[in-house]
């Protein structure tokens, strides 16, 4: 019941970015709803697409369709005052961001996958939504650019694989891992902290 | 055979709508031909791997390698003879469409995936190949923003759902779906129905 | 040991030239590692998710992980030194693309796919990890509009199955193959041999 709630918190926040990103360019319902499916559910289909885990996750829940839907109708009703709902659409966001990378995680270790392999997955499925999101809208990802982002994911991964060796029962480094991933992600926003440049500064 | 040649037609409008729009973008033989391709089999082949659904299936039949390569040669060599044929290939492409969702429909059916899964299954067939087509020429899918294309499967696709209810043969459900999604999207065309604008328009 | 070590020269030219592509778009170091591994694998991921063969192949193999990882850390650090190596690197891309192209031809075999479907098979194993990292860069894929480059897959591809029908041993056919294929590969870029235009020329 618990994880539900973060899983439709997540897909609401994800669904609404998707929204956001599809109005910015003037597509029309449909295209919006689209785009709000696949930001929501791009990246877990994926993961289910590259393990075989097949007719992939969304396909036998009625849940995720109708939240988007929901998700969607509110946002384009009220496009003008999610503005000042930013705050908490990042929280969700960042909820959900925590919660679809141990999804992953999860999901690499029943098809028994190496650790490398499920923090990989985990960060498909929390990412790959937005790529594909911003593909779709004919940019280049955000985050291969701007946000730390799946860097959160992979640290919070590394966790999770560092805490159960320890004589602790999984739920709890589950969880842990999940805090670690929102925690890094809410200090990198508020303190910009940003992936070291790779590139020269011009004119110094 | 009726259902054959209704394929090999909603492929052969397919794939010259591919050639178009890779040759407006100047791409060399080989790009043509990918790009023909993939707006013919992209959307079934996109349904196959959502599905497991492999190797998916014009891996199995020559017949779509053949048409698409024949329609490809043909609109290379005619290609300012091609937009005499517009309503042609505009009807091809109708049927084409309201084949190819059915056509998803009855994959859905057989994975035993849920009504409102299989007509999103025929929709994703009938028009993700375009999609791919346009993602790979570097522009926003035009029924994004566009035509009303996939509500036309959509609808069709609830018929069918609402005809099966009734006490008659399921062939005849089937074809009067496909005539449904025609004739939606043939009335839209015709009188520029578009779907509701969801911007405010600029100076009223 | 010898086919190993192709493919991790293969591989390594694959992600060097994803690094530079996605360092022109000024991406950040994630940004850059995803392309990188999205140019080395993203051919034989696509090409396994066609056939069924999940989980996809670098899920159980480390190495393809280090060793991009590895020529990743190594171009962004010799970024400017790296233009003197371009010579190497094609011989390596060139290389790789032989050998990709037969171990896609391979698996396709193994999935008791028609000749004309392993050669499409080989030469997507080959080919669509750079159009995948183009497509992320936002840019039309290079190969679409001027590489010769699947071309020499696809001759490849077919000299193979016409050498297996000679009384000659496979391994013999398959590395004439790979040879024809670097062969007219390097024959192309240095004769600059290009694929018939299909444009008329404006102004004569």
């Amino acid at each position: 019941m618990f994880y539900l709630t973060i899983d439709i918190l997540g897909t609401i926040a994800f669904a609404i970015s998707g929204v956001l990103v599809a109005m910015e360019k003037k597509l029309d319902i449909f295209g919006v709803l689209i785009i709000a499916f696949v930001t929501a559910v791009g990246g877990g289909t994926l993961r289910d697409m590259l393990i075989g885990n097949t007719p992939v996750v969304w396909m036998h829940e009625l849940v995720y369709i109708f939240t988007i839907l929901g998700a969607v109708i509110f946002a384009i009703l009220f496009v003008n005052q999610i503005k000042y709902l930013r705050k908490t659409l990042f929280l969700f966001d960042t909820i959900g961001i925590g919660l679809f990378t141990m999804v992953g995680i999860e999901k690499g270790l029943s098809a028994d996958l190496m650790p490398v392999m499920c923090i990989i997955l985990g960060t498909i499925t929390a990412s790959f939504g937005g790529v594909i999101r911003d593909i779709l809208c004919n940019e280049i990802p955000v985050i291969f650019h701007k946000e730390i982002y799946a860097t959160a994911c992979i640290l919070g991964g590394l966790s999770y694989f560092l805490l159960i060796q320890l004589p602790i029962d999984d739920t709890y480094a589950y969880s842990t891992a999940i805090l670690i991933i929102i925690l890094v992600r809410i200090l990198a926003v508020k303190f910009h902290i940003a992936l070291p440049n790779i590139y020269r500064s011009k004119g110094t």
